[in-house]
Formats: C-alpha cells, sequence, structure tokens
C-alpha cells in the first residue's frame, strides 16, 4: 500500500484543492533488476503549473487521474538490481507519492553530505541550482564586474541567482520579492539591494534600487517585471528568461512589456531556456556551488511542509509565494 | 547658395509638413582640405524618426533649426583635398540639403557600378543592405534549411533579408506587406509565401503561411507582428529585432507582445541590434550581396521622389508604407 496524489481536474487559472486527488494504492510486486523506494522528500515547482494544462510544451502534461510526477529523494527499501541496496538514498522523477517500484536505472544514488539535508538534491544541489548557474553564467553571459537584477529572488532559484552573481563579482546584486520579510532575508544573504514589488510599481523600485541600471536581469516572474528591467538594462544587456510566474495562472495575457522596442537600441540579448537541455553543466554546478555550501559561502533556505496531503496547499502557496527559498515536502 | 531641410519642431506622433522647414543658406568658401559636394540621392530612413524625438538613444537626436541628416549620395564639384576631384562619386552623412562643403575625411568615394544607380549605396549596398545581411546571417544566425519570416518587407532592409535568406538555402521564406501590390511584388522576388497583414489580424495570416512554423523571425514591425512571430516559432527559434516601426508614431505603447513567456519553453533567443556596431562586415557584404547583384540574381526596388522640397513627404510617406523597396530622394 500506498499514497499518491493524483491529478483530479486541470486547473483554470489559480489551482485549487479540488484539482488534486489523495488516494491510496496498491504496490506491484517487486521484479528483477526494480527497487522499492520510500519517499522522505519531494519538490513542488512552478514549472508543474505548465504540465497541469492540456497542452503540450517542452515537457507532456500530467494526465488526469494519474498521479502527478516531479523530483523527489527517497530512501531504498527493498532492491533486486545489482548497485542497490537498502538504506541507500536515491533522487528520481516519481514525486507525490510515499512510495514507489520502479526500475533501478530510472534512480539515482546520491550521497548524504554531512551537515546537509538529503533535500538539498532537490533544490540547491539540483534542478533548482543547475537554473540558477546555467542561467546566470550560460544564458546570461554573466562577467565580472556587471549589475544584476533578479525577480522572485527569495524563491529557491533566485536567492542563488544572487548569491553566485556576488560570488563571481557582481557590482551590484539586486532583488525583488513579494514582501518585507523576504526583503529583509535578502539582505542578509548579500543582495546590495532589494524591494518588495507589492510597494508602488516594479519601474519605480527598479529605479531607486539600480540607479546605475542593471546588465543582467534572471527573469523569473515577466510581465511588469520584464518591463521595468528593459528599461533599466544598459546597452548590451542581457536577460535569461526562466520563467513567467505571473502568467501561469492568469487567464488573459499580460499587457506587459510595452517597451520591448527598447531591445533594438540598446542591443540587448534576450534567451529562454530550459534547464533540462543542460544537464551537462551538472558536474560543474555541484562542484563549484556544493564547494561553497561546504564552506558556508551560500545558503539554501527552505521552507518544508509536512505529509504528503499538504503536498496540494505547499504547491498552491508556491505559486502564492509562501516560500522562502525551495519549498520542500517532507514525507 | 544652397537650400536644405531643418527640423522645424519635434513631432507628437505622426510627423506632419510643419515639423520641416525648407531654407536657402549660403554655403561657406571652401577650405583647404575640404569639398563642394553637390548631393544626387538622399536617403529617409525609418530610424530618422526616432531622432527627431528629444531623446538620447544610439545617435544623438536632430537639433531644432538645424538641417536633418542622413545617407546621401553626390558627386564633387569642387576639392581642395588631395585623392578627390571634381566629378567623383561620394557617399556622405550630409543629407537633406541640396549642397555641403565639408572635411574630405567625412566623405567616402565609391566606385559607379555599370548598370546599377549610384543611388544603391544608400540601399542595397549601404546602410540597409548590411542591416539585412548581419542581421540575418549574425544577430538570427540563420542557416540553410531554417524557414524565414519578415515583417515589413517590401521594404529596404525586408525585401533584401527575403532575398538573401532564399540564396542561402531557406526551406521556406515568408513575408508581410502593407498592400495587395507589394504582396504580389514579393511573390516576383521569390518570396514563398507573403500576406497583406491589413487583411486579417497577423497570426492568422502567419498561421496560413507558415504551417510548418518559421525557425528566424526578421523584425522590422514590432507589437503584433512580433506576438504573431513568438506563437510561430519553433524550439530554438531566433528574433533579430531591427526596428519597430509600428512604435515609432505611437503615443501609447503597444499591448503586445503578450506572449513572451513562450519564449521560455521554446528557447527563444532574441537579440536588438543596431547596424553602426557591425560595419566590419561591410566588406564582406558587398562582395557577396554586390555580386549577386551583377548576376541579377538579387532585386533592389526603389521609390524614387524628386526634389529637395518633396523629402518629408517622401519620409512620412515612408512610415505610412507608400514605398516598395528603398525610398530615395533624387535631387
Amino acid at each position: 500500500m500506498s499514497r499518491q496524489i493524483n491529478l483530479a481536474s486541470r486547473p483554470s487559472g489559480w489551482p485549487t484543492p479540488d484539482d488534486f486527488d489523495l488516494v491510496e494504492v496498491d504496490l506491484p510486486a517487486i521484479q528483477e533488476g526494480q527497487v522499492l523506494v520510500r519517499n522522505r522528500f519531494m519538490s513542488v515547482d512552478p514549472y508543474m503549473r505548465g504540465r497541469m494544462n492540456d497542452v503540450e510544451s517542452y515537457v507532456p502534461p500530467f494526465r488526469l487521474g494519474e498521479p502527478l510526477e516531479g523530483g523527489a529523494v527517497g530512501e531504498v527499501v527493498e532492491s533486486r538490481a545489482p548497485g542497490l541496496e537498502a538504506g541507500d538514498l536515491v533522487l528520481h522523477g516519481f514525486g507525490w507519492r510515499e512510495q514507489v517500484v520502479t526500475e533501478a536505472a530510472r534512480v539515482r544514488r546520491v550521497d548524504p553530505i554531512e551537515g546537509v539535508s538529503p533535500s538539498a538534491y532537490l533544490g540547491v544541489l539540483g534542478m533548482p541550482g543547475l537554473t540558477a548557474y546555467v542561467g546566470l553564467l550560460d544564458i546570461a553571459s554573466f562577467k565580472e564586474g556587471d549589475a544584476v537584477f533578479v525577480s522572485g529572488a527569495a524563491g529557491a532559484v533566485g536567492a542563488l541567482v544572487g548569491q553566485i552573481a556576488r560570488l563571481k563579482g557582481a557590482s551590484r546584486v539586486v532583488g525583488s520579492a513579494g514582501s518585507d520579510a523576504k526583503v529583509a532575508r535578502l539582505r542578509e544573504l548579500g543582495f546590495d539591494a532589494a524591494f518588495n514589488y507589492r510597494n508602488g510599481t516594479v519601474a519605480e523600485r527598479l529605479r531607486e534600487a539600480a540607479p546605475d541600471g542593471i546588465d543582467v536581469y534572471f527573469d523569473n516572474v515577466g510581465a511588469d517585471h520584464l518591463e521595468a528591467a528593459i528599461e533599466r538594462l544598459n546597452n548590451g544587456g542581457r536577460i535569461a528568461m526562466c520563467g513567467s510566474i505571473s502568467a501561469y495562472n492568469a487567464t488573459e495575457p499580460p499587457c506587459a512589456p510595452r517597451n520591448l522596442f527598447l531591445a533594438v537600441g540598446k542591443r540587448l540579448t534576450m534567451r529562454g531556456f530550459i534547464v533540462g537541455d543542460h544537464s551537462s553543466r551538472m558536474r560543474d554546478m555541484i562542484a563549484e556551488v556544493g564547494g561553497w555550501l561546504r564552506e558556508g559561502r551560500i545558503t539554501a533556505d527552505e521552507t518544508v511542509v509536512d505529509g504528503l496531503e499538504n503536498a496540494p496547499a505547499a504547491f498552491i502557496g508556491l505559486l502564492r509565494g509562501e516560500n522562502t527559498g525551495k519549498m520542500i515536502v517532507r514525507l
């Protein structure tokens, strides 16, 4: 027996608890080459909202009446596969459930790190960490001396973008977030300036926070954040287009940015990217960011919610910005 | 004595004839190192609209009460500079006037080409030609087999973009223009599909014209054209952001594109550029495009207006799309 969360209905606009079903299922018997994994942590991420729509995108949509998917870290309970044994810690894509029986090839053994929660493999040492690393360094071609602005800066990705930029010699690191508490946290993390985008307009706040302009914008939000960034970008500026959380639950497309024509005269480069295309950089990211993490030079906040039954609320809360750092569900 | 067009007032929205002053001026006596040039052709270009605003951009604004500037081709009438003599054809930036006395260093001698009007140095073999060449090949990283869409396709730049793409092995070349006559002309120039954007919506017309999507969009227009292109772009698509003629006279910024968030999942790259940054490619362009021109494999249409006094009307007509190919004023 296990429990899992199925997609009950496709949300129109904001997801509600009714869009999710908590169900009990029988686990199949474990076959040769398979493992039984008990999940300890699962990830909720903004991109999952897109998979709830019936639209083919870079990942196929979730199916109605079937369990949602996503990153999870679990412990092998029983193994009939060489190279894996009970007690091993594994990373895999079968989140949103307490236990899973799967082929050994579909899980990856990870090493426990002294003093670091295994949930780090869902955050700073996982997909969000790689997103921040690749987006800043490869997509936005960050170089020492650049002034960097990141939106959603208190989120899993944003907080890492700001800290990596600082460690790599940014001239200024600016972040936006949705509450005064988050803004205070960003200052503790070493951001030179941070603002609450709910206070006034993004354009006004960004003008104050980056009076000399910015060279790089890491976009997690879209819409008015993107418009404000385009206004502040210096000639030759670069935008890493990572996400558009403002649009995910919108039923009408936003009327922004309205100043994209400025990209011509400013010679801006804007690049959208999907972290899954860049897994070849995972080794570099873990070496560099993992080193900073062990040395205490980088901080990876987590907001932890307990219990599979609370995973839908954790996900909806994530979309509302209730997390600081990585939103994790502990099972 | 010479005649010139001064900027009388800064237009708000669409320019009107009252924003221009035709004035007679005394020419200064020619000094050592200078030349007296009688202009034969002058250019009117969309970017000039931006210079009429009192806004610092990549080029300084025109000054009130002073002559407008822009590309021109003229004939040396008198020379007190070595290397230039009466009768030489020269290219320079002192358009909007009949004659000019200037330093020899500020003009460039150009060779007459058999069977080609000297005005080509203001079009296919000049700035518009380089814009098309660099924008398609360097900025949008065009490669053989790409499907290309260009807006403003019957303009000086757009018509060259489409023809260069075809000569370089595009799988499909699609253009938009503002009249049925222009659309017919694009088909004659070898475009695989062309549509009149005033018939229905750009999104609908582009879906019909590029049913399998596009890989490159060369943007001269912005707004709804850009939105439609983003919708049709394939994964890994590229946009060369060259101009936004739809915005130049707008008093309110356009509410488009509203689908920029698609750039993430599609991994789009959008790059704004200014041709002045790419003059190192002029030699390559003239070699390659000039070769096609001599072989009759590329066609460079011109719309010619006679007389300096008609230059303001030619410029306003250009902004309204009254030209096919390069808009030239013959003096």
